[in-house]
């Protein structure tokens, strides 16, 4: 089987893979989320393992557009303690860094190390941790990356600082497939994407179809489609006891709302975690 | 009476400011997010106005984390159609640019526009659209800001692309003060922050408070406090009729919750816009 993920090596996307897949996974490695999605459409893998949301930085906006603008479905979630390490080409005080790279989700995750110990420094985007470790390596002025330890082993990089992310900083992945037509179901979460008219009752109503039901909200985020013209819920429904009726109950959703995409069926991540 | 918004000059914060408020206004300019939080708490300016959700890039951590982190209160709100531009101090073709500048918030709303025009352009993060003309009139590189007109015009630079935003742009801004002790009431909507346990049906009990009362919710966004913890949710209630009966309904939320929030009574925003 293969499996793409965000590259090149060194990533958390990386680490994450690694340590959740049997080895003999053959991994294949893209630039950017969007890349993910294609390779996954195009066949060229047959999974892909995405970031989907971080305890600093929130859902991805690539990720969750990537969930309305593909057909995937989702297999399962892993979730994983994110140590941010700041990493630069020689051993540099921290006032004598001229340059930060990272990437956007990164730099979320560590604002208040960089306000605190490196005030008004320049930073540059990458799409990658691992990018941002390359660009550093590849660097006239004295660069720092921010990334995992593995970047920093890859490209050898020294480590300045451990552990500059914000406290309990968590990313949850989602592992996506190709959609099938037919609704699998298995696992105990449910993922589902709707959108509602922004008029009074519309959520409530919406609800209402999993409260009848006992069902449990786990995740509830709602975005403009259109500022006061609607609005595009991602939520994640709990089925504790294997709902075998969700055709039923999508079909209700499908009468309150304007569209329906339904994600898959997967199941909660339980390993015990330091986040 | 004072009003702080994101400066210098230039920004979206300052032409939203300026397009709803008696020019009589006296603006005070800060940097960032957080300090515009600070300035409104050590009582340096009577109110604030901070950007707190962008149809392409959700709700800004920094703005929701201020919500919690200080005793504000909620005025009202003001929703504007965001065009971005792209600056630069010579006319380049687009071909020759090194370096794009920008606000991460920004970068959100233009991603694809450099990816089809400038791809694998540098891309450098600054702390507001204003400030990145100001790096890329003082830069030695070929560079290029994102960032309003009037950007441009009070840093003298030229235009080179217009309009590059995705479409139906638009960003809300929350206008703040200190929070009273008192829960004023009179506008039609309310917004509050509370904490759940992560187990079944507690979002579910929770919702019930409005469900029962039909106050319909015309926002609600759930964010990890400490992952397999539990969740702290941000919602916006609708209050149609004036509902007077705010103390109770948020006494029996509390029940629900191991913390409520109450963010204050403001009128939800009733411009025609083009978002």
């Amino acid at each position: 089987m293969s499996l793409g993920i965000l590259g090149p090596s060194g990533t958390f996307s990386e680490a994450a893979a690694l340590s959740h897949y049997p080895p003999e996974q053959n991994l294949v490695y893209a630039d950017s989320i969007e890349q993910l999605f294609l390779m996954l459409q195009q066949g060229k893998v047959a999974d892909i393992l995405i970031p989907f949301e971080n305890s600093s930085a929130g859902i991805l906006r690539n990720s969750l557009t990537g969930l309305t603008k593909y057909p995937v479905m989702i297999k399962g979630e892993i979730i994983v303690a994110i140590e941010q390490h700041l990493m630069s080409a020689a051993q540099y005080e921290l006032a004598e860094i001229e340059l930060v790279v990272t990437q956007p989700a990164v730099l979320a995750q560590c604002e208040g190390y960089l306000k605190a110990n490196l005030p008004g420094v320049r930073v540059e985007i990458a799409e990658s941790t691992t990018k941002a470790a390359q660009m550093v390596r590849n660097e006239s002025r004295r660069a720092a990356a921010i990334g995992p330890q593995q970047a920093a082993h890859n490209y050898g990089l020294m480590i300045l600082a451990s552990g500059i992310q914000q406290d309990n900083n968590c990313t949850r992945f989602l592992h996506l497939t190709n959609r099938e037509e037919e609704i699998t179901i298995g696992g105990n979460k449910i993922s589902i994407i709707f959108d509602l008219k922004d008029r009074p009752g519309a959520l409530y109503q919406a609800l209402q179809v999993f409260a009848q039901r006992q069902l449990n909200l786990s995740k509830i985020e709602s975005y403009p489609v259109k500022a006061n013209r609607g609005y595009r819920f991602y939520i994640e429904v709990d089925i504790p006891n294997g709902d075998l009726a969700v055709q039923g109950w999508l079909t209700e959703l499908e009468n309150h709302s304007s569209a329906v995409i339904y994600l898959g069926n997967y199941d909660r991540y339980k390993e015990v975690s330091r986040c």
